[in-house]
């Protein structure tokens, strides 16, 4: 089973390798999808989804929401940023353990976790970026 | 080729198994999108869309829409409800030939699924349902 | 990894094996989105998304967008208009070719083609045809 969670971002960036105006800098409404693959658990959830997004904000927003993206991915097209977000979250269950013994996380959340054993089979499956509506890259660390 | 239709409905529910604001009662306007997977017939469809619709709406929308999901499924996680809606329509060649016998059904549908013989090969794929726009559930049946 | 690529075009069509309103003269604005997949290049990208577009533009909206479809595709369903749109973009690489010897065409794209190396691996993989947000067929060539 796949568990999607969209979010948005508004970043700056310019292409380093181009002729046209994406060499300019100008920026973006980002959408990112996340979507893990894992086994339904007695809780009836794969994972929260309020977890997820905690992950996915503490991870992908805090770097890259209202920042210039070229200060963190290098010659950042969506093709290569799609990448730099799968290689912050490709390992999502040592994520998970770490949000588990955050201090600061969402106390529900961690009462959650602390019930959860997360199957073997859970693993990052997709990062889909999108910088605008009608222009995506979707990558499977492939 | 693979055919979409994809439909909402709005229900309430609450989760058992869960500290936070999801335990209250609660509901969401859902998406659902139904995807089969068959060949192009003769008559240059795999399945008419008001067909699919029709049977989701007998199937699915007449128990979910309006309801409380508790009183149909047990802990109506979005990953419970996604694979209660793939057990309801993952007989679709039975469930076709039983639109084909009820007397209330469309006549112009009714006269349609007459000259139609189904290939083998179709087959319900895959239900993705989102409680809201960016959380997302994708059940194939495995 | 894949490059998704969205567009959309208002047509008229009508169905000519079929029983109710689908039989009549009628139209939709479409939605269409084509995906390659392929390798990232040296520049960052697996293709520029304008030259995507441009592609799309030449080959499909030019002959589809406000037309009558029945003038280009024999019973025009969205599965057999879809699987025109696959044939008339599957050589992908030749198209790109083609481009790139065009004299009317984008001067800044024309510089971008001539430093690219298509690599070998790059091929059309879906064409996802919507001819109402929730009725949509998605072809991979099979």
């Amino acid at each position: 089973m796949f568990i999607t969670k969209e979010v948005t971002f508004d970043s700056a960036h310019f292409l380093t390798d181009y002729y046209g105006k994406c060499e300019r800098m100008h920026g973006h409404t980002y959408s990112l999808q996340v979507t893990l693959e894992g086994e339904i658990q007695k809780n009836g959830m794969v994972i929260d989804f309020a977890l997820l997004k905690q992950i996915i904000k503490n991870r992908i927003l805090n770097k890259l929401d209202h920042q210039i993206l070229n200060d963190v991915v290098e010659n950042p097209s969506t093709e290569r940023v799609a990448v730099w977000i799968w290689n912050e979250l490709c390992d999502v269950k040592k994520l998970l353990m770490a949000e588990a013994g955050d201090p600061n996380m969402d106390q529900n959340i961690r009462k959650m976790l602390k019930k959860t054993h997360f199957e073997k089979t859970m693993r990052l499956y997709e990062i889909k970026l999108c910088e605008t509506t009608g222009s995506c890259v979707t990558y499977r660390g492939e």
